[in-house]
Protein backbone atom coordinates (compact mmCIF):
# COMPACT_ATOMS: atom_id res chain seq x y z
CA UNK A 1 0.00 0.00 0.00
CA UNK A 2 1.68 3.50 -0.99
CA UNK A 3 0.15 7.05 0.39
CA UNK A 4 0.60 10.25 -0.68
CA UNK A 5 0.26 13.57 0.73
CA UNK A 6 -2.08 15.53 -1.26
CA UNK A 7 -0.12 18.56 -1.79
CA UNK A 8 -1.72 22.37 -2.57
CA UNK A 9 -2.98 22.89 -6.14
CA UNK A 10 -2.93 25.89 -7.92
CA UNK A 11 -6.06 27.48 -9.41
CA UNK A 12 -4.01 28.54 -12.46
CA UNK A 13 -3.05 24.86 -13.15
CA UNK A 14 -5.30 23.16 -15.16
CA UNK A 15 -4.72 19.96 -15.73
CA UNK A 16 -7.14 18.63 -17.69
CA UNK A 17 -8.59 21.23 -20.31
CA UNK A 18 -11.71 19.22 -21.74
CA UNK A 19 -13.64 16.50 -19.62
CA UNK A 20 -16.39 14.12 -20.77
CA UNK A 21 -18.41 13.17 -17.57
CA UNK A 22 -20.60 10.30 -17.94
CA UNK A 23 -23.00 10.39 -15.67
CA UNK A 24 -23.25 13.56 -13.51
CA UNK A 25 -24.64 11.74 -10.45
CA UNK A 26 -23.49 12.17 -7.18
CA UNK A 27 -20.14 10.56 -8.21
CA UNK A 28 -19.46 12.35 -11.24
CA UNK A 29 -20.95 15.51 -9.70
CA UNK A 30 -18.99 15.81 -7.08
CA UNK A 31 -15.47 15.32 -8.54
CA UNK A 32 -16.64 17.66 -11.14
CA UNK A 33 -17.51 20.45 -8.52
CA UNK A 34 -14.39 19.73 -6.53
CA UNK A 35 -12.58 19.52 -9.70
CA UNK A 36 -13.82 23.33 -10.46
CA UNK A 37 -13.22 24.47 -6.86
CA UNK A 38 -9.62 23.56 -7.26
CA UNK A 39 -9.34 24.86 -10.69
CA UNK A 40 -7.69 21.78 -12.01
CA UNK A 41 -9.88 21.68 -14.95
CA UNK A 42 -11.42 23.61 -18.15
CA UNK A 43 -14.45 22.65 -19.47
CA UNK A 44 -16.84 20.17 -18.41
CA UNK A 45 -19.11 18.53 -20.95
CA UNK A 46 -22.27 16.13 -19.35
CA UNK A 47 -23.13 12.85 -21.19
CA UNK A 48 -26.04 11.09 -19.79
CA UNK A 49 -29.32 9.24 -21.37
CA UNK A 50 -31.00 10.47 -18.26
CA UNK A 51 -31.69 14.38 -19.73
CA UNK A 52 -33.41 15.64 -16.37
CA UNK A 53 -30.76 15.02 -14.71
CA UNK A 54 -28.02 16.80 -17.66
CA UNK A 55 -30.63 19.58 -17.41
CA UNK A 56 -30.30 19.47 -13.50
CA UNK A 57 -26.56 19.23 -13.58
CA UNK A 58 -25.87 22.13 -15.98
CA UNK A 59 -27.99 24.32 -13.79
CA UNK A 60 -26.21 23.38 -10.82
CA UNK A 61 -22.77 24.50 -12.52
CA UNK A 62 -21.58 20.56 -12.62
CA UNK A 63 -21.30 20.67 -16.13
CA UNK A 64 -20.51 23.42 -18.47
CA UNK A 65 -22.45 21.94 -21.28
CA UNK A 66 -24.75 19.31 -22.76
CA UNK A 67 -23.02 17.05 -25.39
CA UNK A 68 -24.95 17.48 -28.46
CA UNK A 69 -23.65 14.11 -29.34
CA UNK A 70 -21.68 11.17 -28.64
CA UNK A 71 -18.92 11.94 -30.84
CA UNK A 72 -18.13 15.33 -28.68
CA UNK A 73 -16.65 12.99 -26.52
CA UNK A 74 -13.91 13.06 -28.56
CA UNK A 75 -13.09 16.97 -27.58
CA UNK A 76 -12.08 15.30 -24.20
CA UNK A 77 -8.65 15.02 -22.86
CA UNK A 78 -9.77 12.97 -19.80
CA UNK A 79 -13.27 10.61 -19.59
CA UNK A 80 -14.69 9.80 -16.51
CA UNK A 81 -17.46 7.14 -16.39
CA UNK A 82 -19.53 7.59 -13.63
CA UNK A 83 -22.89 5.24 -14.22
CA UNK A 84 -23.59 2.62 -12.27
CA UNK A 85 -21.07 -0.40 -12.10
CA UNK A 86 -22.92 -2.90 -14.29
CA UNK A 87 -23.30 -0.18 -16.94
CA UNK A 88 -19.55 0.69 -16.86
CA UNK A 89 -18.47 -1.87 -19.80
CA UNK A 90 -21.19 -1.07 -22.11
CA UNK A 91 -20.99 2.53 -22.13
CA UNK A 92 -17.05 2.00 -22.39
CA UNK A 93 -17.49 0.37 -25.18
CA UNK A 94 -19.88 3.18 -26.83
CA UNK A 95 -17.75 6.00 -25.89
CA UNK A 96 -13.88 4.66 -26.67
CA UNK A 97 -13.63 4.45 -30.19
CA UNK A 98 -14.81 7.76 -30.60
CA UNK A 99 -12.42 9.53 -27.85
CA UNK A 100 -8.98 10.97 -29.05
CA UNK A 101 -5.53 9.89 -29.39
CA UNK A 102 -3.51 10.10 -26.37
CA UNK A 103 -6.95 11.14 -23.63
CA UNK A 104 -7.41 8.76 -20.34
CA UNK A 105 -10.44 6.62 -19.60
CA UNK A 106 -10.69 6.54 -15.95
CA UNK A 107 -13.88 5.05 -13.74
CA UNK A 108 -15.68 5.48 -10.04
CA UNK A 109 -16.82 2.08 -10.12
CA UNK A 110 -17.60 0.36 -7.04
CA UNK A 111 -15.95 -2.66 -7.70
CA UNK A 112 -12.48 -3.10 -10.12
CA UNK A 113 -12.23 -6.81 -11.49
CA UNK A 114 -15.10 -7.15 -13.31
CA UNK A 115 -15.24 -3.58 -14.54
CA UNK A 116 -11.15 -3.82 -15.80
CA UNK A 117 -12.21 -7.66 -17.24
CA UNK A 118 -14.69 -5.84 -19.57
CA UNK A 119 -12.83 -2.09 -20.15
CA UNK A 120 -9.76 -4.06 -20.76
CA UNK A 121 -10.11 -5.77 -24.03
CA UNK A 122 -12.03 -2.16 -25.26
CA UNK A 123 -9.19 -0.18 -24.81
CA UNK A 124 -7.61 0.98 -28.17
CA UNK A 125 -3.97 1.77 -29.31
CA UNK A 126 -3.16 5.36 -27.84
CA UNK A 127 -6.08 5.58 -25.07
CA UNK A 128 -4.66 5.00 -21.27
CA UNK A 129 -7.03 3.39 -19.07
CA UNK A 130 -6.99 4.08 -14.78
CA UNK A 131 -9.52 1.72 -12.89
CA UNK A 132 -10.59 4.06 -9.98
CA UNK A 133 -12.69 3.90 -7.06
CA UNK A 134 -12.81 6.78 -4.64
CA UNK A 135 -14.39 5.50 -0.79
CA UNK A 136 -16.72 7.56 -0.56
CA UNK A 137 -20.42 8.73 -0.87
CA UNK A 138 -23.78 9.15 0.93
CA UNK A 139 -27.06 7.05 0.71
CA UNK A 140 -28.27 9.76 -1.71
CA UNK A 141 -27.46 9.06 -5.49
CA UNK A 142 -28.34 11.93 -8.68
CA UNK A 143 -27.01 15.36 -9.63
CA UNK A 144 -28.74 17.00 -7.06
CA UNK A 145 -26.85 14.97 -4.42
CA UNK A 146 -23.80 16.04 -5.82
CA UNK A 147 -21.33 18.50 -3.34
CA UNK A 148 -17.92 19.66 -3.98
CA UNK A 149 -16.39 18.29 -0.61
CA UNK A 150 -18.05 14.96 -1.14
CA UNK A 151 -13.84 13.59 -1.33
CA UNK A 152 -12.22 15.77 0.91
CA UNK A 153 -9.49 13.86 3.60
CA UNK A 154 -11.24 10.20 1.95
CA UNK A 155 -8.94 7.65 0.18
CA UNK A 156 -9.28 7.40 -3.10
CA UNK A 157 -8.17 3.45 -4.86
CA UNK A 158 -6.44 3.66 -7.83
CA UNK A 159 -5.96 0.08 -9.53
CA UNK A 160 -3.57 0.47 -12.33
CA UNK A 161 -3.11 -2.30 -14.37
CA UNK A 162 0.73 -3.99 -15.57
CA UNK A 163 0.09 -1.67 -18.81
CA UNK A 164 -1.09 1.36 -17.50
CA UNK A 165 0.68 4.09 -18.40
CA UNK A 166 2.40 5.89 -15.47
CA UNK A 167 1.77 9.58 -16.88
CA UNK A 168 -2.27 9.10 -17.52
CA UNK A 169 -2.01 6.93 -13.65
CA UNK A 170 -0.47 10.22 -12.61
CA UNK A 171 -2.72 12.84 -14.21
CA UNK A 172 -5.57 10.40 -12.28
CA UNK A 173 -3.89 10.63 -8.82
CA UNK A 174 -3.01 14.40 -9.20
CA UNK A 175 -6.90 14.82 -9.97
CA UNK A 176 -8.29 12.94 -7.07
CA UNK A 177 -5.77 14.46 -4.82
CA UNK A 178 -6.78 18.01 -6.15
CA UNK A 179 -10.48 16.96 -4.87
CA UNK A 180 -9.00 16.52 -1.52
CA UNK A 181 -8.34 12.75 -1.12
CA UNK A 182 -5.36 10.90 -0.67
CA UNK A 183 -4.61 8.57 -3.22
CA UNK A 184 -4.07 4.63 -2.77
CA UNK A 185 -2.75 2.18 -5.28
CA UNK A 186 -3.73 -1.19 -5.06
CA UNK A 187 -4.29 -4.57 -6.78
CA UNK A 188 -7.88 -4.93 -8.47
CA UNK A 189 -8.51 -8.40 -6.47
CA UNK A 190 -7.33 -6.83 -3.33
CA UNK A 191 -9.52 -4.01 -3.64
CA UNK A 192 -12.04 -6.52 -4.47
CA UNK A 193 -12.10 -7.99 -0.92
CA UNK A 194 -11.60 -5.31 1.08
CA UNK A 195 -14.26 -3.18 -0.58
CA UNK A 196 -16.67 -6.33 0.38
CA UNK A 197 -15.00 -6.65 3.77
CA UNK A 198 -15.84 -2.64 4.55
CA UNK A 199 -18.74 -1.67 2.43
CA UNK A 200 -20.42 -3.96 0.47
CA UNK A 201 -20.85 -6.62 3.35
CA UNK A 202 -22.29 -3.78 5.59
CA UNK A 203 -24.46 -3.13 3.00
CA UNK A 204 -25.87 -6.42 2.89
CA UNK A 205 -26.53 -6.82 6.57
CA UNK A 206 -28.09 -3.68 6.65
CA UNK A 207 -30.65 -4.42 3.98
CA UNK A 208 -31.24 -7.75 5.57
CA UNK A 209 -31.69 -6.34 8.92
CA UNK A 210 -34.25 -3.28 7.83
CA UNK A 211 -36.57 -5.98 6.04
CA UNK A 212 -36.21 -8.61 8.93
CA UNK A 213 -37.42 -5.69 11.48
CA UNK A 214 -39.42 -3.66 8.84
CA UNK A 215 -42.06 -7.06 8.13
CA UNK A 216 -42.21 -8.13 11.76
CA UNK A 217 -45.43 -8.45 11.77
CA UNK A 218 -46.71 -9.31 15.27
CA UNK A 219 -48.31 -6.09 16.17
CA UNK A 220 -50.41 -3.90 14.55
CA UNK A 221 -48.54 -1.22 14.61
CA UNK A 222 -45.26 -0.44 12.79
CA UNK A 223 -42.55 -1.63 14.66
CA UNK A 224 -39.86 1.06 13.37
CA UNK A 225 -41.67 3.09 14.74
CA UNK A 226 -40.47 2.87 17.66
CA UNK A 227 -37.17 2.91 16.69
CA UNK A 228 -34.96 5.35 18.08
CA UNK A 229 -31.81 7.67 16.98
CA UNK A 230 -29.11 4.13 17.10
CA UNK A 231 -31.24 1.97 14.72
CA UNK A 232 -31.80 5.23 12.67
CA UNK A 233 -28.02 5.74 12.15
CA UNK A 234 -27.58 1.97 11.79
CA UNK A 235 -29.53 1.38 9.50
CA UNK A 236 -29.26 4.43 7.39
CA UNK A 237 -27.03 2.91 4.57
CA UNK A 238 -30.34 0.73 4.04
CA UNK A 239 -31.58 3.54 2.38
CA UNK A 240 -28.75 3.28 -0.65
CA UNK A 241 -29.46 3.16 -4.09
CA UNK A 242 -30.69 -0.22 -4.58
CA UNK A 243 -29.62 -0.10 -8.52
CA UNK A 244 -25.96 0.11 -7.22
CA UNK A 245 -26.19 -2.38 -4.59
CA UNK A 246 -27.63 -4.72 -7.23
CA UNK A 247 -25.08 -4.41 -9.36
CA UNK A 248 -22.42 -4.17 -6.94
CA UNK A 249 -23.80 -7.52 -5.71
CA UNK A 250 -23.73 -9.31 -9.04
CA UNK A 251 -20.41 -8.11 -10.30
CA UNK A 252 -18.45 -8.25 -6.90
CA UNK A 253 -20.11 -11.73 -6.19
CA UNK A 254 -17.53 -13.85 -4.86
CA UNK A 255 -15.77 -11.61 -2.81
CA UNK A 256 -18.81 -10.25 -1.83
CA UNK A 257 -19.98 -14.04 -0.79
CA UNK A 258 -16.51 -14.86 1.09
CA UNK A 259 -17.59 -11.93 3.59
CA UNK A 260 -21.24 -13.38 3.87
CA UNK A 261 -20.65 -16.32 4.75
CA UNK A 262 -17.74 -15.16 7.63
CA UNK A 263 -20.12 -12.49 9.00
CA UNK A 264 -22.27 -15.54 9.19
CA UNK A 265 -20.49 -17.85 11.07
CA UNK A 266 -19.66 -15.07 13.51
CA UNK A 267 -23.73 -14.36 13.69
CA UNK A 268 -24.88 -18.31 14.27
CA UNK A 269 -21.40 -18.60 16.75
CA UNK A 270 -23.25 -15.24 18.18
CA UNK A 271 -26.72 -17.16 18.05
CA UNK A 272 -25.28 -20.41 20.04
CA UNK A 273 -23.93 -18.39 22.79
CA UNK A 274 -27.49 -16.13 23.33
CA UNK A 275 -29.16 -19.94 23.05
CA UNK A 276 -26.78 -21.60 26.00
CA UNK A 277 -26.71 -18.34 28.13
CA UNK A 278 -23.34 -18.34 27.79
CA UNK A 279 -22.47 -15.33 29.60
CA UNK A 280 -18.16 -15.29 29.33
CA UNK A 281 -18.07 -15.79 25.89
CA UNK A 282 -20.70 -13.01 24.95
CA UNK A 283 -18.74 -10.81 26.90
CA UNK A 284 -15.90 -12.01 25.33
CA UNK A 285 -17.21 -11.68 21.95
CA UNK A 286 -18.70 -8.29 22.63
CA UNK A 287 -15.53 -6.89 24.34
CA UNK A 288 -13.43 -8.15 21.18
CA UNK A 289 -15.57 -5.97 19.07
CA UNK A 290 -15.36 -2.95 20.79
CA UNK A 291 -11.69 -3.20 20.91
CA UNK A 292 -11.31 -3.48 16.79
CA UNK A 293 -14.65 -0.95 16.89
CA UNK A 294 -13.04 1.47 19.10
CA UNK A 295 -9.65 1.51 17.30
CA UNK A 296 -10.96 3.12 14.34
CA UNK A 297 -12.65 5.76 16.06
CA UNK B 1 -50.60 1.81 22.55
CA UNK B 2 -51.20 4.99 24.56
CA UNK B 3 -49.33 8.55 23.90
CA UNK B 4 -48.75 11.74 26.14
CA UNK B 5 -48.08 14.53 25.01
CA UNK B 6 -45.29 16.04 27.53
CA UNK B 7 -47.05 18.91 29.66
CA UNK B 8 -44.51 21.95 30.69
CA UNK B 9 -43.75 21.44 33.97
CA UNK B 10 -43.13 24.56 36.52
CA UNK B 11 -39.54 24.92 38.20
CA UNK B 12 -41.33 25.36 41.36
CA UNK B 13 -43.02 22.38 41.22
CA UNK B 14 -41.14 19.32 42.89
CA UNK B 15 -42.39 16.13 42.27
CA UNK B 16 -40.05 13.99 44.55
CA UNK B 17 -38.64 15.45 47.79
CA UNK B 18 -36.32 12.74 47.88
CA UNK B 19 -34.66 10.22 45.17
CA UNK B 20 -32.41 7.80 45.44
CA UNK B 21 -30.27 6.82 42.64
CA UNK B 22 -29.13 3.58 42.38
CA UNK B 23 -26.17 3.18 39.48
CA UNK B 24 -25.65 7.09 38.38
CA UNK B 25 -24.15 6.06 34.70
CA UNK B 26 -24.98 7.20 31.87
CA UNK B 27 -28.88 6.12 32.26
CA UNK B 28 -29.70 7.20 35.69
CA UNK B 29 -27.08 9.86 35.69
CA UNK B 30 -29.11 11.74 32.63
CA UNK B 31 -32.21 10.99 35.08
CA UNK B 32 -30.82 13.43 37.39
CA UNK B 33 -29.72 15.97 35.24
CA UNK B 34 -33.01 16.12 33.51
CA UNK B 35 -34.76 16.15 36.58
CA UNK B 36 -32.58 18.95 38.59
CA UNK B 37 -32.60 20.72 35.39
CA UNK B 38 -36.71 20.54 35.40
CA UNK B 39 -36.72 21.50 39.04
CA UNK B 40 -38.78 18.17 39.97
CA UNK B 41 -36.74 16.59 42.58
CA UNK B 42 -35.27 17.73 45.32
CA UNK B 43 -32.58 15.91 46.94
CA UNK B 44 -30.65 13.36 44.97
CA UNK B 45 -28.56 10.23 47.36
CA UNK B 46 -26.05 8.73 45.00
CA UNK B 47 -25.44 4.52 45.77
CA UNK B 48 -23.20 2.83 43.82
CA UNK B 49 -20.08 -0.28 44.34
CA UNK B 50 -18.28 1.74 42.31
CA UNK B 51 -16.69 4.93 44.47
CA UNK B 52 -14.83 6.30 41.90
CA UNK B 53 -18.14 6.63 39.88
CA UNK B 54 -20.11 8.29 42.76
CA UNK B 55 -17.33 10.75 43.36
CA UNK B 56 -17.55 11.57 40.03
CA UNK B 57 -21.27 11.90 40.18
CA UNK B 58 -20.68 13.97 42.77
CA UNK B 59 -18.55 16.58 41.33
CA UNK B 60 -21.03 16.66 38.21
CA UNK B 61 -23.96 17.57 40.03
CA UNK B 62 -25.84 14.83 39.35
CA UNK B 63 -25.85 13.82 42.82
CA UNK B 64 -26.34 15.81 46.57
CA UNK B 65 -24.63 13.63 48.28
CA UNK B 66 -22.91 10.24 48.67
CA UNK B 67 -24.79 7.71 50.43
CA UNK B 68 -23.15 6.95 54.36
CA UNK B 69 -25.16 3.53 54.12
CA UNK B 70 -28.11 1.20 52.56
CA UNK B 71 -30.10 2.77 55.44
CA UNK B 72 -30.18 6.08 53.46
CA UNK B 73 -32.55 4.57 50.89
CA UNK B 74 -35.38 4.45 53.70
CA UNK B 75 -35.38 8.54 53.47
CA UNK B 76 -36.41 8.46 49.33
CA UNK B 77 -39.60 9.35 48.17
CA UNK B 78 -38.23 7.37 44.86
CA UNK B 79 -35.74 4.69 44.35
CA UNK B 80 -34.05 4.62 40.24
CA UNK B 81 -32.21 1.34 39.89
CA UNK B 82 -29.85 2.67 36.82
CA UNK B 83 -27.44 -0.76 36.95
CA UNK B 84 -27.07 -3.75 34.35
CA UNK B 85 -29.65 -5.41 33.83
CA UNK B 86 -28.59 -8.41 35.21
CA UNK B 87 -28.09 -6.96 38.98
CA UNK B 88 -30.95 -5.51 38.97
CA UNK B 89 -32.50 -8.03 40.78
CA UNK B 90 -30.30 -8.56 43.52
CA UNK B 91 -29.96 -4.78 44.06
CA UNK B 92 -33.53 -4.52 44.49
CA UNK B 93 -33.64 -7.42 47.15
CA UNK B 94 -30.66 -5.58 48.95
CA UNK B 95 -32.85 -1.85 49.05
CA UNK B 96 -36.61 -3.11 49.10
CA UNK B 97 -36.69 -4.20 52.80
CA UNK B 98 -35.16 -0.90 54.13
CA UNK B 99 -37.56 1.24 51.72
CA UNK B 100 -40.40 3.91 53.57
CA UNK B 101 -43.91 2.98 53.01
CA UNK B 102 -45.64 4.91 49.95
CA UNK B 103 -42.35 4.68 48.47
CA UNK B 104 -42.12 4.31 44.37
CA UNK B 105 -39.82 1.81 42.59
CA UNK B 106 -38.78 2.41 39.60
CA UNK B 107 -35.97 1.07 36.40
CA UNK B 108 -34.47 1.55 33.52
CA UNK B 109 -33.79 -1.65 32.55
CA UNK B 110 -33.65 -2.38 28.87
CA UNK B 111 -35.30 -5.63 29.57
CA UNK B 112 -38.49 -5.93 31.26
CA UNK B 113 -39.87 -9.51 31.44
CA UNK B 114 -36.89 -10.91 33.31
CA UNK B 115 -36.50 -7.82 35.52
CA UNK B 116 -40.29 -7.94 36.68
CA UNK B 117 -39.84 -11.71 37.44
CA UNK B 118 -37.45 -11.12 39.84
CA UNK B 119 -38.27 -8.01 41.57
CA UNK B 120 -42.60 -8.51 41.86
CA UNK B 121 -41.71 -11.43 44.28
CA UNK B 122 -39.54 -8.85 46.51
CA UNK B 123 -41.99 -5.59 47.05
CA UNK B 124 -43.05 -5.50 50.04
CA UNK B 125 -46.48 -4.21 51.27
CA UNK B 126 -46.78 -0.72 50.74
CA UNK B 127 -44.03 -0.17 48.60
CA UNK B 128 -44.68 0.32 44.64
CA UNK B 129 -43.04 -0.93 41.61
CA UNK B 130 -43.19 0.58 38.57
CA UNK B 131 -40.85 -0.89 35.58
CA UNK B 132 -39.67 1.64 32.94
CA UNK B 133 -37.52 1.76 29.58
CA UNK B 134 -36.27 5.15 28.37
CA UNK B 135 -35.51 4.23 24.51
CA UNK B 136 -31.98 6.54 24.41
CA UNK B 137 -28.77 5.83 24.96
CA UNK B 138 -25.33 6.59 23.28
CA UNK B 139 -22.87 4.00 23.07
CA UNK B 140 -21.17 5.88 26.05
CA UNK B 141 -21.32 4.36 29.73
CA UNK B 142 -20.27 5.75 33.10
CA UNK B 143 -21.16 9.30 35.38
CA UNK B 144 -19.21 11.20 32.79
CA UNK B 145 -21.06 10.05 30.21
CA UNK B 146 -24.74 11.74 31.58
CA UNK B 147 -26.20 14.70 29.81
CA UNK B 148 -29.33 16.00 30.81
CA UNK B 149 -30.77 16.45 26.98
CA UNK B 150 -30.55 12.28 26.79
CA UNK B 151 -34.23 11.70 27.40
CA UNK B 152 -35.78 15.18 25.19
CA UNK B 153 -38.03 13.91 22.20
CA UNK B 154 -37.33 10.48 22.93
CA UNK B 155 -39.79 7.54 23.92
CA UNK B 156 -39.70 6.44 27.38
CA UNK B 157 -41.82 2.74 27.80
CA UNK B 158 -43.48 1.59 30.72
CA UNK B 159 -44.51 -1.72 31.48
CA UNK B 160 -47.12 -1.45 34.47
CA UNK B 161 -48.54 -4.55 35.80
CA UNK B 162 -52.08 -5.36 36.87
CA UNK B 163 -51.00 -4.47 40.45
CA UNK B 164 -49.28 -1.21 39.88
CA UNK B 165 -50.70 1.86 41.42
CA UNK B 166 -52.04 4.36 39.69
CA UNK B 167 -50.67 6.82 41.51
CA UNK B 168 -47.15 5.86 41.61
CA UNK B 169 -47.42 5.24 37.79
CA UNK B 170 -48.50 8.66 37.59
CA UNK B 171 -45.71 9.66 39.18
CA UNK B 172 -42.75 7.71 37.27
CA UNK B 173 -44.87 9.02 33.82
CA UNK B 174 -44.68 12.94 35.21
CA UNK B 175 -40.92 12.74 35.78
CA UNK B 176 -40.56 10.99 32.34
CA UNK B 177 -42.58 13.81 31.01
CA UNK B 178 -40.14 16.31 32.87
CA UNK B 179 -37.08 14.54 31.38
CA UNK B 180 -38.63 15.76 27.89
CA UNK B 181 -39.87 11.96 26.63
CA UNK B 182 -42.93 10.87 25.52
CA UNK B 183 -44.14 8.30 27.55
CA UNK B 184 -45.79 4.66 26.27
CA UNK B 185 -47.91 2.36 27.73
CA UNK B 186 -47.20 -1.24 26.82
CA UNK B 187 -47.12 -4.97 28.40
CA UNK B 188 -43.97 -6.57 29.09
CA UNK B 189 -43.80 -9.27 26.94
CA UNK B 190 -44.23 -6.98 24.03
CA UNK B 191 -41.82 -4.46 25.05
CA UNK B 192 -39.07 -7.08 25.40
CA UNK B 193 -40.27 -8.52 21.48
CA UNK B 194 -39.96 -4.95 20.52
CA UNK B 195 -36.72 -4.26 22.19
CA UNK B 196 -35.31 -7.21 20.65
CA UNK B 197 -36.06 -5.98 17.17
CA UNK B 198 -34.97 -2.23 17.08
CA UNK B 199 -32.39 -2.43 19.34
CA UNK B 200 -31.16 -6.14 20.65
CA UNK B 201 -30.79 -7.12 17.11
CA UNK B 202 -28.89 -4.56 15.81
CA UNK B 203 -26.56 -4.96 18.39
CA UNK B 204 -25.81 -8.61 17.66
CA UNK B 205 -25.63 -7.80 14.27
CA UNK B 206 -22.97 -5.06 14.73
CA UNK B 207 -20.65 -7.02 17.11
CA UNK B 208 -21.00 -10.09 14.77
CA UNK B 209 -20.12 -7.92 11.75
CA UNK B 210 -17.31 -5.80 13.16
CA UNK B 211 -15.79 -9.28 14.59
CA UNK B 212 -16.30 -10.70 10.98
CA UNK B 213 -14.67 -8.18 8.98
CA UNK B 214 -11.74 -7.11 12.25
CA UNK B 215 -10.60 -10.58 11.94
CA UNK B 216 -9.84 -11.19 8.09
CA UNK B 217 -6.37 -11.63 8.03
CA UNK B 218 -5.98 -12.20 4.27
CA UNK B 219 -3.98 -9.23 4.08
CA UNK B 220 -0.76 -7.74 6.40
CA UNK B 221 -2.57 -4.22 7.30
CA UNK B 222 -5.89 -3.99 9.66
CA UNK B 223 -8.50 -3.67 7.03
CA UNK B 224 -10.68 -1.53 9.56
CA UNK B 225 -8.37 1.24 8.61
CA UNK B 226 -10.09 1.52 5.45
CA UNK B 227 -13.30 1.64 6.52
CA UNK B 228 -15.03 5.18 5.85
CA UNK B 229 -18.46 7.21 7.49
CA UNK B 230 -20.51 4.46 6.26
CA UNK B 231 -18.56 1.47 8.07
CA UNK B 232 -18.00 3.80 11.17
CA UNK B 233 -21.77 4.75 11.54
CA UNK B 234 -22.88 1.32 10.93
CA UNK B 235 -20.60 0.22 13.10
CA UNK B 236 -20.79 2.82 16.07
CA UNK B 237 -23.14 0.58 18.37
CA UNK B 238 -20.66 -2.42 18.39
CA UNK B 239 -18.62 0.21 20.77
CA UNK B 240 -21.48 -0.40 23.54
CA UNK B 241 -20.97 -1.52 26.93
CA UNK B 242 -19.99 -5.15 26.38
CA UNK B 243 -20.91 -5.71 29.81
CA UNK B 244 -24.37 -4.45 29.74
CA UNK B 245 -25.33 -6.46 26.77
CA UNK B 246 -23.74 -9.44 27.90
CA UNK B 247 -26.75 -8.95 30.41
CA UNK B 248 -29.31 -7.73 27.82
CA UNK B 249 -28.25 -10.81 25.71
CA UNK B 250 -28.48 -13.18 28.65
CA UNK B 251 -32.24 -11.45 29.74
CA UNK B 252 -33.89 -11.12 26.86
CA UNK B 253 -33.18 -14.68 25.18
CA UNK B 254 -36.10 -15.77 23.53
CA UNK B 255 -37.04 -12.60 22.14
CA UNK B 256 -33.65 -11.98 20.78
CA UNK B 257 -33.41 -15.38 19.81
CA UNK B 258 -36.38 -15.20 17.39
CA UNK B 259 -35.49 -12.04 15.81
CA UNK B 260 -32.11 -13.41 15.08
CA UNK B 261 -33.61 -16.26 13.38
CA UNK B 262 -35.48 -13.90 11.17
CA UNK B 263 -32.25 -11.88 10.59
CA UNK B 264 -30.74 -14.80 9.40
CA UNK B 265 -33.45 -15.92 6.94
CA UNK B 266 -33.43 -12.99 5.60
CA UNK B 267 -29.86 -12.63 5.09
CA UNK B 268 -29.54 -16.41 3.80
CA UNK B 269 -32.13 -15.05 1.64
CA UNK B 270 -30.00 -12.72 0.17
CA UNK B 271 -27.02 -14.84 0.46
CA UNK B 272 -28.80 -17.10 -2.25
CA UNK B 273 -29.91 -14.58 -4.70
CA UNK B 274 -25.91 -13.21 -4.49
CA UNK B 275 -24.74 -16.25 -5.46
CA UNK B 276 -27.30 -16.88 -7.89
CA UNK B 277 -26.68 -13.28 -10.01
CA UNK B 278 -30.81 -12.96 -9.63
CA UNK B 279 -30.68 -9.53 -10.33
CA UNK B 280 -34.50 -8.77 -10.30
CA UNK B 281 -34.77 -10.50 -6.53
CA UNK B 282 -31.67 -8.62 -5.81
CA UNK B 283 -32.97 -5.02 -6.63
CA UNK B 284 -36.51 -6.09 -5.13
CA UNK B 285 -35.24 -6.93 -1.80
CA UNK B 286 -32.95 -3.69 -1.78
CA UNK B 287 -35.90 -1.89 -2.63
CA UNK B 288 -38.10 -2.88 -0.20
CA UNK B 289 -35.75 -2.36 2.33
CA UNK B 290 -35.14 1.22 1.38
CA UNK B 291 -38.89 1.40 1.34
CA UNK B 292 -39.08 0.68 4.69
CA UNK B 293 -36.25 2.42 5.73
CA UNK B 294 -37.19 6.00 4.02
CA UNK B 295 -40.41 5.68 6.16
CA UNK B 296 -38.98 6.19 9.19
CA UNK B 297 -36.47 9.39 8.56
Amino acid sequence: MEMSVPETVSSSRVLVPCMALIGPGLIGGSLALALREAGVVGEIIGFDRDEDNLRLALELGIIDRIARDDADVSQADLVFLATPVLALGEVAGRYLPLMKSGAVLTDGGSVKGRVVEQILPLIPEGIHFVPGHPISGTEKSGAAAAIAGLYRNRRCILTPLPQTDPDALALVRRLWEAAGSEVVLMEVEKHDRILAAISHLPHMVAYSLVNAVGSYDRYEENILEYSAGGFRDFTRIASSDPLMWRDIALTNRDALLEMMERCEAFFAELKEDVRKGEGEKLLEFFQRSKSMRDAIL
